[in-house]
């Protein structure tokens, strides 16, 4: 057949960008297997025992649909913020909540307010909808809460993507700067606040999460420090008003039922998540320690991962590129100036001294 | 907070829809457990063993993001059908890559045929990307192919969906029929071949597979014969030109992991695919005797349930509520005149002596 059916104009115009390529894609060019996978965020400490055999005892299970509510997921993590269920949505992760929250509030030509290098998936997804992306550099390594605020109101912006603490410098706001931030946008604009590493924050770190504001979706996730990743488990709280309009357009069985297994169960082990949490706190000291003994500043970091400042993005890519050769998976932020670091996520001891070993070996080229 | 942002003028038209109320919701209503689960055309017989010891061996892993590209799991799949890995795109189930496919054709007012009484999230997608629907009668419990394509050419529609075997009837088209069909279509119409029951089909039902047409993209699925519909696996086959639009678009790192590791090893056991191949086709038999013992007519089904022809609506309404009161978890058909039957998935011999008990007592009221 000489000519295909073609998709819509939009979908035509956009590009076949990937917003990351996976540790997998590298280590099948590679042709071997990566050593130590401390580059996407992951949480190397896994998931609790109890809900490993959890996930193994809900096996035989999976030939049933989800609960398409997510019923007793919403309640049990209702009952941990001390919100109602119909303030939550659980969705396949943050991208599938970000996909979602774009979709909602994004036409064509919409302008959509973001900081220069954070999280290229909510930029995918803007583009994705035909919305216009709209930048607001970093200030100082952190996002900059005044000129994203400005932006807003310049773009009369219905959307505005803030992560907090931030991706992929690590860097964070206090509770109070991000609520006069809430405070200061135009009526009509709902601040996206990605708290994809929420758990691991400093005291103080967080907005509070009571009293629910109306122009605030926040993002949190089962991915990070609960270790589950791979099973696609996020979630989104606002006012029961916006909630409820994902009723619209969600895939009702999206949400698969070994994450909600899964999630139900590491919600409960708070003892694990307290631990994982110090290990966490562990692998970041260790990490920047790494960083000093080799001349690379460390950035301090609110999350699961420490940017090191290797001065410049040529020197960074060098190093980047000679970690990755000896085998240890690590990514760096995508725009100047941002770009002079790289950042590693928090390994085992054994991954870290791995990075370490290789570390050495490529500063001392 | 007097007024919240507003979603898009899209968004705010659409209805809080639900295309199917989940068992589990309806278990909360009734305030106990259904006895019997043989209403959403899951696989009761489960997953193979081989595949529940490899989502247990699997689940420390789930800290791991997936593989964006489901490289292992298309390769398999690629060898197992005889295509290219890049014929084939993997989703979140059939409803994901449904979601994705309309969004890709669909814009505003974009007319798409379908069957009226077909698979409700096919008709959700559409509405929810603001296309108009136009619908076709089935002719005899079967989709009418004649009839789609009519409305194809007077709408000028860029999409139109058929399934094959059939839901919600199980009635079927052999491959040369679906063949014409997909070649009498105008060359800028996509059509959209939902096989999700494609592996219970007798012999000659299926479009041979090859060469791929341009203008077809297949559906398959994990959810059914082998029993994963939990973990929300699926499909599509095309032409490599169109399946790479979806990177454009598609949560890159929606499948998750467990899915994967389960589909690569449901894939390598044949052997349990057709054990459940054989049970679905004795539950089929044992449902059909079931409906004729007690005076309903089943329609002859090639899918893993059987719709048993009630007469009228009311008859089947009154039947399908007291198997439910009976805890028997059953759904029928939406619309006239196929909502005169009751559909029943194939279940084990218990559920189905349970079905048997409770329908005798309700036909007999």
């Amino acid at each position: 057949m000489a000519s295909h059916p073609k998709p819509t104009a939009l979908i035509r115009s956009l590009p076949a960008t990937v917003p990351f390529v996976g540790p997998e894609s590298q280590e099948r060019q590679r042709g071997r297997p990566f050593k130590a996978r401390i580059g996407a965020n992951e949480s190397v400490f896994g998931p609790s025992p109890k809900v490993i055999k959890a996930m193994a005892a809900a096996a035989p299970d999976m030939w049933k649909y989800c609960d398409p509510e997510s019923f007793e997921l919403r309640t049990a993590l209702a009952q941990h913020l001390g919100v109602a269920a119909n303030n939550l949505v659980i969705g396949e992760g943050i991208d599938g909540l970000l996909g979602m929250i774009v979709r909602l509030f994004v036409s064509e030509n919409t302008p959509v307010v973001t900081s220069l290098g954070a999280y290229p998936t909510f930029n995918y997804h803007v583009a994705g909808f035909g919305g216009r992306l709209v930048t607001v550099a970093y200030r100082n390594d952190h996002e900059d809460l005044d000129g994203l605020a400005a932006a807003v109101r310049l773009e009369n912006a219905p959307l505005v993507y803030l992560s907090n603490p931030d991706n992929p410098m690590g860097t964070w706001w206090n509770g109070d700067a991000i609520a006069a931030f809430a405070d200061s946008l135009p009526e009509e604009t709902m601040l996206v606040l990605d708290e994809a590493y929420g758990e691991t924050a400093p005291r103080g770190a967080l907005m509070p999460l009571l009293p629910l504001r109306g122009n605030v979706l926040r993002l949190r996730t089962f991915s990070k420090v609960y270790g589950l990743a791979g099973l696609r488990c996020g979630y989104a709280i606002g006012v029961a008003e916006t909630i409820a309009v994902f009723e619209r357009i969600r895939s009702h069985f999206g949400v698969n039922r070994m994450a909600q297994v899964a999630a139900i169960t590491a919600l409960e082990d708070s003892d694990y998540l307290l631990q994982a949490i110090d290990k966490i706190a562990d692998a970041r000291t260790a990490i920047a320690e790494i960083g000093l003994r080799n001349g690379l500043e460390p950035v301090e970091s609110a999350t699961n991962f420490v940017a090191l400042d290797c001065g410049t993005a040529e020197r960074s890519g060098e190093i980047m590129k000679a970690l990755i050769d000896a085998g240890i998976f690590v990514r760096r932020p995508g725009v100047p100036v941002l770009d002079r670091c790289v950042r590693i996520s928090a390994g085992t001891p054994q991954d870290l001294a791995l990075f370490e070993t290789a570390l050495a070996a490529a500063v001392s080229r």
